[in-house]
């Protein structure tokens, strides 16, 4: 009877993003909470730019410890805020705010989930790899920065859109580390940096559901030892991620990074140790529907 | 598992008062949704006149079907609102808002809560009845008021602080009928008032947990056909009522006032029919302790 014990101590998380009808966040979190005995409760806002600033100011009214960004209002948020972690300024985003006696600090922690469940996946080292990185958008822009950050001996960012990629590219290069280089989707040398990669990671969408028979790279430019990631999990293996295990690469798709970005942003709001198991046994079970 | 399935779906409704520890709003309408299966969430929000009209507007952008007032925010709250229902106006005071397409309207369902459960209780023919009702406060203004509305015959309003009782009675007279007369507390012939009355309202709160001694009336100058009731339900049994009780009088607690103010607002807030057997049965559970 957890749902009727709401009270003046509940603390209150909330996502913050419009359109909101996908998220599995509240269910990942609120299962967490239930099973670690914590009071807390969170809540979706479906909310874009608009009205931002208008939530914002009751959260700060309200018994929040935290709330989680999502899009339109990413890069929106950094108005509203009083603190930003290094990481979150050096990207240019945030999808986590901790809320602590009246100061709201912003992070982002959606390129920490991915590096985390790399890591966890392989033990590479970050200083010897070469990652080619597909799409230039917020998530490639979270993932790259913060391989950057960590160390990644070089980051080529190949996409279609010159100006924003190029854009990502100097930005990792002067804010972060000179290790990031654009590279035009039509360029016709793709195949050899390819071969000159460790690491592939479609950050595009292509092949995302409903689209699932798009991939970005063409099965014949894949070699065994890449080890190739897709940020998307539905489906879990994409068409990308199943030509390359055809090929006989390792892959990893999105859902680690998920997860992770959702622990690291649990620990920072509630203040709480993160709940690796727990919240990694929810998510397998909301993904197989067992929920 | 009901706490996990929070979504953008889910309606919400909120309490803004402050202090909100002792209140179980909350749990009686949340248990309520659980038992009807709606998909509802109630939670209270501390806050006082200072930051009101900044949780308002938030709740503007939200998901909300409206929300419940409590002190210190009854009057204040008139200021924010689009709409005013007829009784409320008359009242002065609010204590349910319903949200519809942006329109928020307030109510005042406190008077009708009390109401309600003396017809429930007595069957009685309010023209026929001459009330002395103790207190002059918020909760004495709801209830003399809709006891006017409702076509009381008589009502003497007793109260020791001049200006706000005989406010009070000014107020019904003009806006509503003129039934009301102001009794000024030390006045000698209170126990012949009393005698002419046929029912007696303690809205003072003398008698509440911890002072459970203290009572606004001297057993002496009770009698037997006299209908007594107490707006306070903690204790159940009010030194008061216990006296009354034990003259020979018909008692009655402020149970049935709350619960059926919550099944007004229920039914005005969420639209669907009022949940009599339901709220009742949890309330009484509540108050046992059950839950």
């Amino acid at each position: 009877m957890e749902n009727n014990v709401i009270t003046i101590h509940t603390k209150l998380i909330s996502l913050l993003g419009d359109p909101l009808g996908q998220t599995f966040a509240p269910r990942m979190f609120n299962e967490t909470f239930h099973r670690l005995g914590l009071d807390y409760l969170y809540f979706p806002i479906e909310v874009g730019n608009e009205n931002l600033e208008t939530i914002v100011k009751a959260i700060r009214c309200m018994h929040y410890v935290g709330f989680n960004v999502t899009k339109p209002n990413k890069i929106k948020i950094l108005e509203y805020l009083d603190e930003l972690d290094g990481l979150a300024e050096k990207i240019g985003s945030v999808n986590v705010v901790t809320v602590r006696d009246g100061v709201l600090k912003g992070y982002n922690t959606d390129g920490i989930g991915f590096v985390q469940s790399l890591l966890d996946e392989t033990k590479m080292d970050l200083g010897e790899q070469t990652f080619l990185i597909l799409g230039a958008g917020g998530a490639s822009r979270a993932v790259s920065s913060t391989l950057a950050f960590r160390g990644a001996k070089k980051i080529y960012i190949v996409d279609s859109f010159e100006k924003a990629s190029s854009t990502l590219a100097e930005d990792i290069n002067h804010k972060i580390r000179p290790c990031a280089e654009y590279i035009e989707f039509s360029r016709p040398d793709i195949p050899e940096l390819i071969k000159t990669s460790t690491v592939l990671i479609n950050a595009t969408g292509l092949g995302m559901y409903p689209d699932t028979e798009a991939t970005p790279v063409e099965k014949k430019n894949l070699y065994r030892e890449l080890f190739v990631c897709d940020l998307t999990y539905n489906p879990p293996r994409t068409r990308l991620l199943r030509d390359a295990e055809e090929v006989g690469c390792a892959v990893m798709n999105g859902i680690g990074m998920v997860v992770n970005q959702g622990i690291k942003g649990f620990a920072l709001m509630t203040g709480e140790e993160e709940p690796n198991e727990i919240m990694n046994k929810v998510m397998q079970e909301i993904i197989g529907g067992k929920m």
